[in-house]
This record gives C-alpha cells, structure tokens and sequence, in this order.
C-alpha cells in the first residue's frame, strides 16, 4: 500500500483540531460513546469546551465528524489495473481500520450504540457507511469497465462478501485476520464475480 | 423451518426460571451488558436477588448462560440432503438470532463490551461462538461426506463467508435482510465450494 502524501484539508488542519481529534477518539475507545463528556474530551485536548462547541453543535455532531474523517481518509480506492490486485488493497485497507488500536474499539460501540440511537444510525450511514462504500464501488466499476465482471453479478453482495467476513472475523469472533486469510477472502470475491466460473450454476440455483 | 420440540432440558426447566431469562433479555436490550444490574433483573423477573446468586455466581456467568441458551438453541442444524438447502436453512436461522427484536440490540452490545473486557470475550467464544460454530460445521461434514464439496475448500472462510455478510448487512449497515439475500449468499457459498467452478482459478491466484 502506497501513503498518500496529506491532502489539502489534512495541511490546513491546525494543532487545535489535531489535539481534539485524538482525544475524541481516545476516550471513546476508553469508555464508548454513551459515557463520553464534553468535559472530558476537552480536559484531554487541553482545551476549553467552548472550543469544542466553535467546531461542532452536539456531541453526536463531534463524535461522527471525527470518526468519519478517521475513517473516510483509510477506506482504500486502489486502482491497479486488476481487480484481484484492487480487491487484496482494499480488504488490507479494512483490515487496518478494523485492527486500529483505538478504532477496533469504537466500531463495535457505535454499532450497538446505533441500535438504540436512530439519529446516530442515520448519520453513522451517511457520513461513515456510505462514502466508504461508494469508495468499494468504485473498484468493481473500473473492473466492469475492464470487461473483468460477470454479467448480471451482484455488486452489493460482492461488497458484503468483502467486508463481512472481516469484520465477523476480527471483531465478533476475535480472531486474528492475517495476510492469508486476506489473501483468501479476496480470491474468494473473485472468483464469485469472474465471469466464466460458476455463473450457470447460481443462475440454475436461483431459478429453483 | 420446523421447529423443534421441547428438549428435555427446556421442558423441566421452571416458571422462574424462564421469567429470569426474559428478565435479562429484555434488560441486557435496554441498558446493555455495562449498565445491567443484578437487581434491576431480579425486580423485572419478580423475584428475590437471592433466586439470581442461586442459579449464578456472578452478572457475567449470569448473562452468558442466558445468552448461550439462547443463541445455541437458535442455531440451525439442518440435514435435508442438500448442501445448499442445508445452507438456506442455516441462513435463515442466522437472520432469525440476528433481528430477534431483543437479541438484535444485545448482540452488538456484547461485541463492544467483550472488546473492553477479555474474561466476557473469552466466556461469549466458548459459550455462544464455538458451539454455534460447531453446529455450523456439521452442514460442511455431512456435504463431505456426500462428496459435494470440493478437495482443499476452507471451510473456516466459508463459514465466515456464510455469516459475516448478514452480520455487516444487518447489524453493521443496518440494512434489510430479506429473503432474495439470503438466496444469494446461499449461491454464492455453493458456488464457491463445490467441484468443478472455479477452484483451479483459486489455485493458480494462490500460487502467485
């Protein structure tokens, strides 16, 4: 994987905001997003609350932004001329966001806090779910247009199938995910969406 | 689905009992595993604190035999001859556990905490994970046995392929899971375990 040099946002950002980031995401890894305080986050930053209020009017507004810049910025959109190559990028890319020391305990927290929570689900979707997907999509769009994708293949599923079993594996049965379980998890995709392979086969299966 | 039943456990199991496991269900859903007390569970069941210590040592022996009950119980073990029916079946019983309308709220909360709390990670994997998962993996044997799955399938990627994209989906994404899903990640298991698709493909990506 290749580091992208800082955008133009990331160099504007100042110290201030940098500071807040990481106390934001620090205590919510600490004590999740329900016992989270203004104070608390603010005491860490070493800034006053006011200048949490300047930035963001609640503190659901502060935790998404936060968590979807976090998490927006490591979605990958690799583009390597092969979707295999696209594919094993990408789920490493997952694989890090997920892993993330602080971050592998803020996910789970916002899922459940987001099954109580149906202001903080909708926004979870739109500013986290959402453009990390369309990031996802992305790579199966160029593949298509490459001629790589079997007729009729089910994107989503596809997508689902790329993500799902990571996050099962890493996060609710807390085992390790390693380069070979990538590796076959992405020969997995592809072989799913190849065109040429089994497609006869699902298609005979659906028409049941 | 047929329903099972009654085992012989559940039919000598008392009236007091199965008000103290609603108890905690609906507890565990409202406040989650952190915020949960004893006596909050023993007011709800209309019992005596006295009647909780009985039956468990602690809050997390308490939750967690309720909970593998629960989920162990809810976990399909179907035999009908064919893999992929097998696998439907199965499917469908994991979208039953998972938007249970109590169990719904509860699953993502035990996720969260057991990644704060390694003796709760270690009783949820023992309790609910390995025995469900070992229902799970009779599906793949029998289908063995009947020589429906190809020579060198991962068993442990299937397993995760099944599972984790209706987690995602559900939990995660917070998206409907409806039949014609379910439909097609049956394909899709099928299709990437049986003879003959695509697997000379697997092994020339895996080679590389």
């Amino acid at each position: 994987m290749t580091r992208r040099s800082p955008s133009g946002a990331a160099v504007l950002r100042s110290d201030t905001t940098d500071a807040i980031t990481r106390a934001v995401l620090e205590t919510l890894a600490e004590v999740g997003i329900g016992r989270l305080s203004m104070e608390a986050v603010a005491k860490r930053a070493g800034v006053g609350k006011s200048a949490l209020y300047r930035r963001w009017p609640s503190k659901t507004a502060m935790v998404i932004a936060v968590l979807s810049d976090f998490s927006v910025e490591l979605a990958a959109t690799p583009d390597t001329g092969s979707l295999r190559d696209d594919i094993r990028e990408s789920v490493e890319a997952l694989r890090l966001w997920l892993d993330h020391p602080l971050f592998s305990r803020i996910l789970p927290d916002l899922v459940a806090e987001s099954g109580r929570n149906p202001e903080l689900a909708e926004l979870h979707t739109r500013m986290i779910g959402v453009p990390r997907r369309e990031r996802a999509a992305e790579i199966f769009a160029r593949a298509r247009d490459r001629g790589e994708i079997a007729e009729g293949t089910d994107i989503e599923l596809a997508m689902d199938l790329l993500a799902g079993p990571v996050y099962w594996r890493s996060a609710v049965r807390a085992q390790p995910v390693d380069a070979a379980y990538l590796d076959s998890v992405s020969d997995a995709i592809v072989a799913l969406v190849t065109p040429g392979s089994h497609r006869d086969d699902e298609i005979d299966a659906r028409a049941r």
